[in-house]
């Protein structure tokens, strides 16, 4: 299965996602600088991979250090750290992801032995801090398996599912959040019939869903947006699933441009609405979706950036919002790896978070 | 204002629509095999267009017959028919543009005076010719003005307004079916505000309408298709008008895949939904929109052809339906040349046609 980015034989390799569908292509990260431009010219992209790709990638830049000491060591590391966080400035996992590596540090400069020579303690620490990259991948992949078991709980053999962008294997670590139950019912003989919303102006569902999808042999149709009324209304889809960014207490969803519009679809033609949202991006904190701000991109994503030919006229006003809110009123229910929550999610979610 | 077929001096030129919006240029076409290329190549398309372009073409390319007498004369301009008439095999104007210019033919040999020369009675019937076919870019350009007139009367000052791919100046012999009364309300100080779905595959939103309705100086914003969800939800949006390819008897009303999501986004969230349909696209021996066969097209339009590189897996499977049909239910009300109807469309559609 693909794997966006793993230490193999010491060496770590990320899927250049930004040759995908036409190249599969796997590139070397040996320096921080790599590491860095990989992240910023998303080479790796979708929160989880990119918080796998940084807590490797902090290790690769610190695993050669002959540093004399652990302060010149530390000292590097926090460097090493600094820099690689200014690739992505809005990706909490990212920040996330540096911040456990250096925690992890300081807990393994106390647990490291004292008594032996320094070269013995920094073998030790760079060993540990390898653990701690790998654990944060481990975790996140059962995080995302979990995701599946609960998801396909919800699904039946050879339904139709409508998913729109990527939540997949290429956003993760592994299996995705909302494709995971697609790939384990794929295990498991489901023959899911999924159809893949192309998801513009990035066309995410287009260059990375059908192709993951179909490399691992899913039955998948790719549609554009606009044809998601029409599959429903011809009873192809028995389910949606899709991702999540950030969820605010009431259960409002702020993810992919497009995704509300499909939710008030499904509602209209009687489908469940699935949001697969891990316990991370659920933010109680946050009342509603109103206060969610949305990142709005630059025009020329939708004038220009794929064309051969000019496809707007030149300076047409754009207006290029990254992702909507789905209102809670339009989530069947919401997926995350510690379980299905349903409405009324202003107390399901704080449950789900605080266990009361 | 933009003419997408214009007989000047004698001369038959048309605005090649193909290099919109690149490139404003107007080809001249002066044989049948231009007139039935120019169609074929799409440089001009919309059904009114079409049938235009192919009366004042099948003029031009009779006009310079030096036929001996009035059968030669009948069979060269039976053939010349017959050939532009392959040009688009399901473009019902195209058929009824040449079929009523034939039948007009007939008229004037029957309308010339016998007692004159030949010559004389072969130059009455080309100008008898060439006056049909601008009476049927005129009644088109009657018909739009007046959807628009009607049209505008459902609309208010500073309103914004969706529409979804192209039903404009470019698609009927001037002004347009739905973006009509976008044009009256430009020449009256309306300040509309209008968002255009870009809509895929083919991106006539983009193409066409942003081009046509900026080129006027209409307040024009250009926006992805999935985002037509997030527009409503902002209010930025007070009325959607769209156009129609066939409307069935019970107000089911076909056109551009993607116009179903969007009527049933603004039901949801309380804005009017107008389908612009005039009377000849109404068919009352079509029951429901369930008769409607959909045309599907190439899955290339939606995988590569636009594109500078692969934006989705080879072969990967598509589904690309050209059409979908629009609930009676979502349609506020279908605005015609006659007026405009309400629900029950069942009644209201059959009294407009058949005054009962």
């Amino acid at each position: 299965m693909i794997t966006p980015v793993k230490m193999e034989d010491s060496r770590l390799w990320i899927l250049d996602q930004s040759l995908l569908p036409g190249q599969e292509h796997y590139i070397e990260l040996r320096t921080k600088e790599e590491i860095w431009a990989a992240i910023k010219k998303l080479q790796v992209r979708g929160a989880p991979a990119i918080g796998v790709a940084a807590a490797y990638g902090l290790y690769r830049a610190v695993r050669d250090l002959e540093s004399a000491n652990f302060q010149d060591f530390a000292r590097d590391f926090h460097w090493a750290k600094e820099y690689i966080a200014t690739a992505r400035p809005t990706a909490v996992n990212l920040f996330w992801a540096l911040e456990r590596m250096e925690e992890r540090l300081y807990q393994l400069r106390e647990q490291a032995d004292a008594e032996t020579p320094w070269e013995e303690q920094r073998a030790f620490i760079k060993e540990g801090l390898f653990q701690e990259a790998d654990a944060i991948r481990r975790e996140d992949e059962q995080s995302c398996l979990a995701m599946g078991e609960h998801g396909l709980s919800l699904l039946k053999k050879g339904m139709g599912i409508l998913t729109h962008c990527n939540a997949g294997t290429l956003a993760t670590a592994k299996y995705g959040t909302c494709l995971a139950p697609i790939y384990l019912g794929q295990e498991r003989g489901y023959q899911f019939r999924v159809y893949a919303d192309e998801t513009r102006p990035l066309l995410q569902g287009a260059r990375l869903t059908a192709w993951e999808l179909s490399r691992e042999g899913v039955d998948v149709t790719l549609i554009c947006d606009n044809m998601a009324s029409t599959v429903m209304k011809q009873g192809l889809i028995d389910a949606v699933v899709v991702g999540c960014d950030r969820m605010a207490a009431n259960g409002d969803g702020a993810n992919k441009i497009g995704t509300s519009g499909v939710a008030i679809l499904a509602k209209e033609y009687g489908i469940p609405f699935y949001m697969f949202a891990p316990t991370s991006t659920i933010d109680l904190d946050t009342a509603s979706g109103e206060e969610i701000v949305i990142e709005e991109r630059d025009g020329d994503e939708i004038r220009s950036l794929w064309y051969k030919r000019p496809m707007a006229p030149e300076g047409i006003k754009t207006y290029n919002p990254a992702f909507d809110v789905t209102d809670h009123e339009y989530i069947t229910a919401v997926v995350t790896e510690k379980g299905i929550v349903r409405p009324p999610y202003q107390d399901s979610l704080r449950e789900l978070i605080h266990g009361i």
